[in-house]
C-alpha cells in the first residue's frame, strides 16, 4: 500500500518536473522573442495563411458533432453515452427527460476553453491518419512511444475506448466498437449507406456529404494523467455505431482522465464540440497542417468570443438561437484582411425604372428582359409549394371576388354584380399572369376603384346617363391615357413613391376597408331595427295590420278574395295601405345575429391566422390552419348562421350564367345611350381614373418588387401597365369591373412562394433565398376562379355579415407590418417599453413623432376630402402625398429620412454631401465603420496573444518587420509576444 | 519633421525596452516560483483573503457607474459625453436616438478585458486618495514622477480632464470640472444634496448612500502612450457635474490614449464599468489594498464569465436581463471555500401541522403563535399598497357576492338571495379576518357549497321539509363536527394534500364554474326562444291572441271591461286562456343580446387582464387597468346593454333591507318546521358538509400558506377551522350562506399584497420579499361589502349574462398556472415546441403523460359522479383523490413524483433510500453537485492563472503546501503559476 502511494507521489512529482522544465523552456523562448525584438506573427495572419492555401478546392463538408461520455447506466458496465450533439447549436440529452433539449447557444466557461487549449498543446494530435477501424488508429501507441502513457495501460485504454455506444434516438442501438472494428469494410459501408436515407431523418436535413466528429470524454480509475488525442482521419470512415446517425467519422477527440473530474472533462468536451461546429474553426480543423494551426484556430475563436459578466447572466438559462446570425463574412473578412466600407443607405434605382427617353423604350426593354425567362416561368413552378400557393391564393381571390362583387352589386344596383366580378377576375387575372411583366402580381377590384364606381353610378343615375355606356367611354379614354403613359416611359416616376407614399396610400385603403365594414353593419342594423320596448308578457297586445290608406283610394287588385288584412308588408305598402301596430317597423334577431357573425368572423379569422405561432400541433398542421384560416372561418360561421336559423341577409348570387342585372348583356354598345358630348366629356373622369389606376397599380408593383423579396427575374412596370390598359378596354366593353394590382393579396402570393434554405441545422433560422417566380400559380388561381361561377348554388348560403367580417379582417391584417402603424403605436408607449426598432436607435423620438404626425395629418386630410363632394378628385390628391414627401426634405435631415423613409433619388448626392460635411465637423470624434475595421485589425495583431500562448515549435521565419506592430505599440497590452513558424 | 519622427521612434523603442525589461523581470520571478516549486496562491484564495478581512463592517454602498467619452459634439470643442451608464445592467445612449436604451446585459470582448488587465497592471493605481477636486488629485504628477508621462504634457492632460461634461438626461447641464474645481466645498455639497431628492428620480431608485464611479476614456492627439489611472478616493466626493446624478464620486478610471483607437478605448471603458457593477469585483474594489488585489479581482471575474461562441451569437443583439439572476451566494461560497450540498426536494411539514396528540393542542399553539403578531397585524398595513388591495379585493368580493347571491337565489327560490349573500359575506369575512389564524384568506361562498345548497333545497322541496330549519340543523351538526376536528388536531392531515389533490380539486371547481356558466346561458336561451321562421314581409300575418280555453270554463275576473283579448300572456295562462298565434312562444332579441353580453364580458375581461403585459401606457396605468379589469368590463357591458335597450334578464336585488324572500326572517327558529327525527337525521348530510368544508377550507389554506409566498407570521390551520365552524353555526341561525376560504380570490389577495425589493437597478427583475401580512385589508374589504347592500338600486342594472360572463372568466382564470393544465396542453404539443419546464428536463415524457392521464381520469370520474344521483356524496369522493395519490407511490418513482408533485411525508425516508441505492449503482458516473463544487474549487486553483498573470510584488509567504495542488496536477493546464504576497 505504502509502496503504491509513494510510487504515485513520485509519478506526480515527476510529472510536475516535466511540466516545469518544459515551461521554462517555452518561457525562455518567448522571452528570447521579446528580447531580440522580433514581433510575433498573429494568429489571424496564421489563419489567413491556413485558410488561404486551398481556396480553389470545394468547401469542407458539414460536420455533425457528437459528445459521448463514459458512464455506467443503471449500474451496468461502463459505456459511452451520447449526451449532446451539435450541427450548429447545442442539443443536450435531458438528464431525466430522456429526450433532446431544444437547440440552444452553447454557453462555455473560459476555464474549459483554456483547459482545452492546454490539452491540445500537450496531447496527441494526429492529422490525416489512415485506418478504417479504431484499433487501426495508432493513437495509443504513439503516446506510449512518447512516454506520455505507460505501456502497461495500453490495453486498458483500448478496452475503454471500445466500450459500447448508447445513442439517444434508439435505445436498443447497441454496438460496441469492438464488434465494428472487425466488420467495418466496404461491405458494411455499403450497408450503412443504404440506411442513410431512413436514419438521417432523425436529425434535421444533413447534407449527403456530411461528416461526423466524435468527442469522447470520460474518467477512468487506472489513469493518473489525462489521455488526450485529437485525430483527423485521411478519409471519413464509418466507425459503426460510434455516431448516432450513419455519417462517416472524420474527427475524433478523446479525453480520458483520472477519477473525480468528470464534470470538468464534459466541459472540455463541450468546448471542442462547440469549436468544431464553429464556421471558422471547422475550416481550420479541415485544413490544419499541425498542432500550431489548431492552436491558432483556438486563439482566433477566443479573440472573437462574446463574454457575459457572471453577475448578469445565469449560465443555466438556455439561450435560444438568435433570429439572425452575425454574417461570417465579417469575421472572415477580418481574417483575410479585407476592409469593408460602411454601406451608405441609398435608394437604388433599378434599370427597370430608368427613363429611356425613347418611344416605348421602357416597354421594349421590359419585353426584352422578361422574354428569356418565359419558359422558366413555367418550369420553375414544378414544386409542391406551388400547389399550396394556388389553393391559398384561390381562396383569397374567390373571397375577394365575392366580397367586391357583392359590394359592387350594391353600389351599382346590380349593373355589375358577383357574376361579373367572377368573370372579370378570371379573365383579367389569367391574361395578366400569362403575359405581364410581374406575374406574381394578383389583379383584383380594389377599394379606390370601388369608390370611383359608386360615385360614377350615383352621378349617372342622378343625371340620367346610361351608366354602362358612360363607363365604357371612361374606360376607353383611361386605357388610351395609360397606353400613352406606357409609350412615354412614365412609370419611371415610380421611383418617387417612397415608403411615405406607399404606406400612406395602403394605410388609407385599409382604413376605408375597416370603415366600410362598420358602415355596412350599421346600415344593416338600420334596416332591421330592434324593438327595445318588447315585453314578452305583452305579446298578446302586439300586432301589425294593414289597413286601407287614408289619403288614397283603394288600389287593391280586383280578385275579390284578397283583403287588406291578408296583404304582406311589401304588398300593403305597394297598394298604398297603411301599416298600423306596435311591431310593424321592427325586425327581431337579425341585427344582433349579424353582429355576432360579423365580430365572430373577424375574431376567429384573426385567431386562426396567428395560430401558426402557437405551440400546439406540428408545424405543418399549424401552417395549414393558418393558411386556410379565412375559409375555415367562413365555413364555421355559415354553419353557425344555419344552426341558429335566423334569416340574416345572404349573398345574392345569380343561379344562371347571365349578367346579374336583366337590363344588360355581355357586350356594351359604345353608342346610343348618351348624348354625343358625353363621349368626349368622359375624358375628364377618365383622367382621374388613369391617375387612380396608375397609382394603385404601380404602388403595389413597387411593394411587390421590393429589394427584400430578392426577385431575380426583374420587374416590368411598363409591361404591367400596358396589360392593365388593354384589360381595362376589354372589361369596359364587356361591362366587367376594372382590375388593378391588389396589394394585400399580391403580398400573400409572394409570401406563399418564399423559398428558404433547406439544410438548416436544428435551431438555426432558415435563410430566405427568394421567391419562386413563375406564371403558373397565378394562371391556375384565375382559371379556378372562373370555374367557381358554377358554385353559385353554394355561395348563396354565405351571410353578408360574415363577408363584412372578412372585409374587416382584411383591412386590419393589411395594416400589419406597416411602419406608419408601428410609429402610431409608439405615441402611446413610454420610451422604456418601446421595441428595439432600428430607427429608434438612430432618430430622436420627437423627430419620429413629427414624421408620424405629418403623415397622419395627410391621411386625415385625404379622408376628409374623400368624405365630401370633392371625392371625385380623390385619386389626384394621392399624388399630393409625393409632393408633401418632397417638401419634407427641408424639414428632416437625410439621415433621419434614411431611417424613417427611403431617400428620394436626386437627394442621394445631397445626402452624401451632408455626410461629408458632418464628417469634417466631427473630425475624429466618432470613428466610422471603416476606421474601426482597420483599427481593429491592428489591435488584434498585438493583443490576440493575450493568453499565455506558449509555442513549442522552433522559430524559423521572423520576417515581419517592426513597423507592423509599431502603430499600436502605445497600448500597454501584455507583452508576451508569440513566434510562429511560417 | 525627420527629427520629430526619429524622436518618436526612439520613444517607441524606449517604451518597448521598458516593457520588455519589466516583463523579463516578472517572468523570471514567475519562473523562480515554478522552479523552486512553491505553488501559487490562487486568485480565489487571495480574494477570500481580501473580502474576508472586514466582514464585520457595513457592506460597501451601491455604485452608479458612468462612462464618459471625449468627443466633439456638433463640431464644437472636445467635451466629455456620457455614453453609457450602469447600476447593474448597461444602458447606452442611442447614437441618433438621443435617449437611453433598454437596460441590457453587457456583452464584452475578451480582448477588451485583457487590455483592461494590462492597463491596470501598468497604469497608475491610487487607492484611498484624498482630495475634493480633480486638480487636487495628484494622479498626473505621480505619472510624471515615475517617468510614464512627460512633464511637458502635464498641462495638456489636466486641460483635457477638465473639459465640460455633457449628460444624457439634461442637455443644458453644462459645467466643466474647472468651474467646479474652484467652488466644490461644503457649500456646494450642501447645494447638491438638496437637489438629490429631485434629481435622483431620473434614475430608478438609487439608495441614499450610493456612490459613483466615473469612467473617462478618450483619444487625444498629444499622447503617444496611453495615460491610465484607477483612483479610489478616501471619501466619496461630489465632483460637480462629473456624474449625471448628484451622487458623490468614489472611483475614477481614466484612460487617455493616442489617436485612432477610440473604439478600443470605449470597449476598455465598458469593461471596467461592467466590472465595477459586478457584485464581487465591486466589493474587491472597495477593499483592495493594492494593484494585485484588483488584478486578482479581474482574474476571478474572468474565471466566472460566460462565453458565447462567435458563430452562434450576434454581439449587436442586446440581451434582455434574465428573469432570475444566478445567486451571488454560489459564487461567494466558491470564493469563501464553502461547499454547498445539493438540496434534496422534500415536503417540509411546518410546525403548524405537527400532530400534538393533545386536546386542542394545535389550536392552543395556533393562538400562541399568532397572538404576538396581533398588534403588528394592524401596524403592518400602513402602506399605500393596502389601499389598492382593499379596492381590488372589494370589487372581487362584491362581484362574487352578487354572482353567488344571484345563483343561490336561483338555486333556493330566493330563500337565500343577494341580500343574504352580502350580509353573510360581510359578517363572516370581517370576523374571520379579525380573528382567524391566516387573515389573508378571503371567505366566500364557494362552488361546492353552492352545489350542496342546490341539492339540499331540491331535496327539501321534494320531501316537503322546511328548508331553512333543516339547513340550520345540518349547519349545527357540521359546526360541532368541525369543532371536534379542531379539538383533535385533525388538520395535521392537511400534509397529505399534495399538489395532485390541490390541483385536482381546484381544476374540478374551475370546470364546474365554466360548465355552469354555459348551462345558465343555454337555459336562458330556452326561456327566450328565437323565431327562426320570421319573415319581416309577413309581419302583418303574425300575431298572438288570447282566447278562452277549450277545456276549462272561463275563469275571468268579474269586472266587465276586461276581455280575453286584453289579457297579458301571463294573465291569459293564469285564467286558463289559450294563446293562439305564430309568435306566442318566441321572444325576440333577448337570447342573442345575452350571448353578445356573455362572450363580450368574458373576452373583454380576459383582454383587459392581460393588458398589464402590453407595451402601451406607463406601468401604473396598465396595472390600474389590469387590476380593475372586471369592474371596467361589467360597467362597459352594462352600458352596452342599456344602449341597445333590449330587455335582458337583470339581477334581482331587493330594494329594501329585508330577506330576499318574504317567507323568512333574520332568525331561523330551530324547532317546529320539521318532524323531530329530521333534527337527528341532519347529522348525516352534516357529515358530508363537514368533509366538504374541511377540504375546501384546508386545501385553500395550504395554497395560501405555500412556501413560495414567504409568509413570516406562520399559518393557523386549527384556528382557521375553529372560526369557520363558529361562523357556520351563526350563519345557519341567521339563514345566511355558509362561508369557507375561496381559493381564487384569496390568491388574488396575496398577489395584491406582494412586496418586492425597492432599490432595484434598471433592468433587474425585482426580488420577491414576502407578503404584507396583516388583518386590515381583509376587514376593510368586508366592511365595504356590508355597506354595499345600500347599492341595491344600482345593482339592478346589471344583466345576468354579464355576471355569467364574469363567472366564465373566473373559471378560466383560475385554471391558469395550474400545472395540471400545463401538462394537459403538453399532450397537444410536439416535443420540440414544448416550453422549457423543469419537470420536462428531468422526467421522461411518457411518465408525465401517464401522470396527467391518471389525474384526468380521476377528475372525469368525479365529474360523472357529480352529474348523477350520487352527487350528494361528491365531497367524500374528493378524499378519494388522496388515496389515489398514495397508490401512485407504487407506480411512479419518488424522483418523478418529486418533480410532478410533492412527496408524501413518510415517503421522504424511502426517497432518500432510493437515492442512496441509485448512487451506489451509478458509482461515479454522474457526479453530484457537491462533488462538482469541491472539484471545481481544486481545478480553479490551478487553472485560474491561465492568463499570463505577471506578478510584480515580492513573494513573502509561500506557505500553501504541495498537497493542495497535487490532486489536480494531472491536468495539462498551462503551468505558469503565480506567487502572491500574503
Amino acid at each position: 500500500m505504502l509502496v503504491v502511494q509513494s510510487t504515485k507521489l513520485i509519478q506526480v512529482f515527476g510529472f510536475f518536473v516535466v511540466i516545469a522544465m518544459t515551461a521554462v523552456n517555452w518561457e525562455l523562448k518567448n522571452l528570447m522573442g521579446i528580447i531580440v525584438f522580433f514581433p510575433a506573427v498573429s494568429p489571424a495572419e496564421r489563419i489567413r495563411f491556413i485558410l488561404g492555401e486551398e481556396d480553389d478546392g470545394p468547401p469542407p463538408p458539414q460536420l455533425f458533432t457528437e459528445l459521448d461520455e463514459l458512464l455506467s447506466v443503471d449500474g451496468q458496465e461502463l459505456e459511452w453515452k451520447e449526451t449532446s450533439r451539435w450541427i450548429k447549436f447545442e442539443e443536450k440529452v435531458e438528464k431525466g427527460g430522456e429526450r433532446w433539449s431544444k437547440p440552444h447557444v452553447a454557453t462555455l466557461s473560459l476555464h474549459s476553453l483554456m483547459e482545452l487549449k492546454a490539452f491540445i498543446e500537450k496531447g496527441t494530435v494526429k492529422l490525416d491518419m489512415e485506418g478504417t477501424t479504431l484499433p487501426q488508429l495508432t493513437i495509443i501507441d504513439s503516446q506510449v512511444e512518447s512516454g506520455q502513457l505507460k505501456a502497461s495501460l495500453k490495453e486498458k485504454v483500448m478496452y475503454t475506448l471500445l466500450r459500447k455506444h448508447r445513442h439517444q434516438t434508439k435505445k436498443s442501438n447497441f454496438r460496441s466498437l469492438a464488434d465494428i472494428g472487425k466488420s467495418v469494410s466496404s461491405a458494411s459501408r455499403l450497408f450503412s449507406s443504404q440506411e442513410n436515407g431512413k436514419k438521417k431523418k432523425h436529425i434535421s436535413r444533413l447534407p449527403p456529404d456530411a461528416e461526423a466528429s466524435n468527442v469522447l470524454v470520460g474518467e477512468v480509475d487506472f489513469l493518473e494523467a489525462p489521455f488526450v488525442a485529437f485525430v483527423r482521419l485521411q478519409q471519413a470512415v464509418m466507425l459503426g455505431a460510434l455516431t448516432e446517425v450513419p455519417v462517416p467519422t472524420r474527427f475524433l477527440f478523446i479525453l480520458l482522465g483520472p477519477k473525480g473530474k468528470a464534470k470538468s472533462y464534459r466541459e472540455v468536451g463541450r468546448a471542442i464540440a462547440t469549436l468544431m461546429s464553429d464556421e471558422v474553426f471547422h475550416d481550420i480543423a479541415y485544413k490544419a497542417k499541425d498542432r500550431q494551426d489548431l492552436l491558432a484556430g483556438i486563439d482566433e475563436f477566443l479573440d472573437e468570443v462574446i463574454v457575459l459578466p457572471p453577475g448578469e447572466w445565469d449560465p443555466d438559462i438556455r439561450i435560444e438561437p438568435p433570429k439572425s446570425l452575425p454574417s461570417s463574412d465579417k469575421r472572415s473578412a477580418l481574417i483575410h484582411g479585407i476592409i469593408q466600407i460602411n454601406k451608405v443607405i441609398s435608394h437604388e434605382v433599378g434599370e427597370e425604372l430608368q427613363w429611356t427617353k425613347k418611344f416605348c423604350g421602357g416597354l421594349v426593354l421590359d419585353v426584352k428582359r422578361k422574354l428569356p425567362f418565359f419558359a422558366s416561368d413555367f418550369v420553375d413552378a414544378l414544386h409542391i409549394q406551388s400547389l399550396s400557393a394556388i389553393l391559398f391564393i384561390y381562396l383569397g381571390t374567390v373571397t375577394n371576388a365575392i366580397t367586391f362583387g357583392g359590394l359592387l352589386g350594391d353600389a351599382t344596383e346590380n349593373m355589375q354584380g358577383v357574376l361579373e366580378s367572377f368573370l372579370g377576375t378570371a379573365l383579367a387575372g389569367a391574361l395578366f399572369c400569362l403575359l405581364a411583366g410581374q406575374p406574381l402580381t394578383i389583379l383584383s377590384s380594389t377599394g379606390p376603384v370601388l369608390v370611383f364606381e359608386r360615385l360614377l353610378f350615383t352621378f349617372s343615375r342622378d343625371n340620367d346617363f346610361d351608366y354602362l355606356e358612360f363607363r365604357l367611354w371612361i374606360g376607353l379614354w383611361s386605357g388610351i391615357f395609360c397606353l400613352v403613359l406606357v409609350a412615354t416611359d412614365a412609370s419611371f416616376l415610380v421611383q418617387y413613391f417612397t415608403r411615405f407614399t406607399e404606406e400612406g396610400f395602403s394605410a388609407l385603403i385599409s382604413f376605408i376597408f375597416i370603415y366600410d365594414a362598420f358602415k355596412k353593419m350599421i346600415k344593416l342594423a338600420h334596416h332591421n331595427p330592434i324593438n327595445t320596448n318588447f315585453n314578452s308578457d305583452l305579446v298578446t297586445q302586439y300586432d301589425c295590420r294593414c289597413i286601407p290608406g287614408t289619403n288614397a283610394v283603394s288600389r287593391l287588385p280586383q280578385p275579390v278574395n284578397i283583403t287588406w288584412a291578408s296583404l304582406t308588408k311589401h304588398e300593403c305598402e305597394k297598394f298604398g295601405g297603411q301599416l298600423v301596430g306596435e311591431v310593424c317597423e321592427f325586425v327581431p334577431d337579425i341585427t344582433l345575429m349579424s353582429f355576432i357573425l360579423f365580430f365572430g368572423t373577424y375574431t376567429c379569422s384573426m385567431g386562426l391566422k396567428t395560430f401558426k405561432t402557437s405551440r400546439f400541433f406540428p408545424t405543418t398542421v399549424r401552417k395549414l390552419i393558418s393558411d386556410f384560416a379565412i375559409i375555415f372561418t367562413i365555413l364555421l360561421f355559415c354553419g353557425v348562421d344555419a344552426l341558429v336559423g335566423v334569416n340574416t341577409p345572404k349573398l345574392i348570387v345569380p343561379s344562371e350564367f347571365k349578367p346579374t342585372s336583366p337590363h344588360r348583356g355581355w357586350f356594351i354598345a359604345p353608342f346610343g345611350g348618351n348624348p354625343w358630348w358625353v363621349y368626349l366629356a368622359a375624358a375628364l373622369p377618365a383622367l382621374l381614373v388613369t391617375i387612380l389606376i396608375f397609382m394603385d397599380q404601380q404602388i403595389t408593383a413597387v411593394i411587390i418588387n421590393r429589394k427584400e423579396h430578392k426577385l431575380k427575374k426583374g420587374a416590368g412596370y411598363h409591361l404591367d401597365l400596358f396589360w392593365v390598359a388593354i384589360l381595362m378596354i376589354v372589361c369596359s366593353f364587356m361591362g366587367l369591373p376594372w382590375y388593378v394590382a391588389a396589394t394585400v393579396i399580391s403580398i400573400a402570393h409572394i409570401d406563399s412562394l418564399k423559398m428558404e434554405t433547406q439544410t438548416s441545422a436544428p435551431g438555426e433560422q432558415p435563410k430566405f433565398l427568394g421567391v419562386r417566380e413563375q406564371r403558373v400559380t397565378g394562371i391556375c388561381v384565375f382559371l379556378l376562379t372562373g370555374l367557381s361561377v358554377f358554385m353559385a348554388p353554394i355561395l348563396k348560403f354565405i351571410p353578408m355579415p360574415v363577408l363584412y367580417g372578412v372585409f374587416l379582417y382584411m383591412g386590419v391584417a393589411s395594416l400589419k407590418g406597416v411602419q406608419f402603424m408601428d410609429r402610431l403605436q409608439l405615441l402611446l408607449m413610454p420610451a422604456k417599453h418601446q421595441p428595439d426598432l432600428i430607427y429608434l436607435r438612430h432618430v430622436p423620438q420627437r423627430r419620429i413623432h413629427l414624421f408620424t404626425f405629418i403623415q397622419a395629418l395627410c391621411l386625415a386630410l385625404l379622408w376628409i376630402l374623400k368624405s365630401t363632394v370633392a371625392a371625385i378628385v380623390f385619386p389626384v390628391m394621392i399624388l399630393a402625398l409625393v409632393a408633401v414627401r418632397k417638401a419634407m426634405d427641408y424639414v428632416f435631415s437625410q439621415h433621419d429620412l434614411g431611417y424613417l423613409d427611403d431617400v428620394i433619388p436626386e437627394k442621394d448626392k445631397k445626402k452624401k454631401e451632408d455626410e461629408k460635411k458632418k464628417k469634417n465637423k466631427k473630425k475624429g470624434s466618432i470613428d466610422s465603420e471603416m476606421e474601426f475595421v482597420s483599427d481593429n485589425l491592428l489591435v488584434r495583431r498585438n493583443v490576440l496573444s493575450w493568453s499565455s500562448s506558449i509555442r513549442s515549435s522552433p522559430s524559423t521565419k521572423q520576417s515581419v518587420s517592426v513597423n507592423v506592430v509599431a502603430p499600436s505599440s502605445h497600448s500597454l497590452t501584455t507583452p508576451t509576444m508569440t513566434i510562429f513558424p511560417l
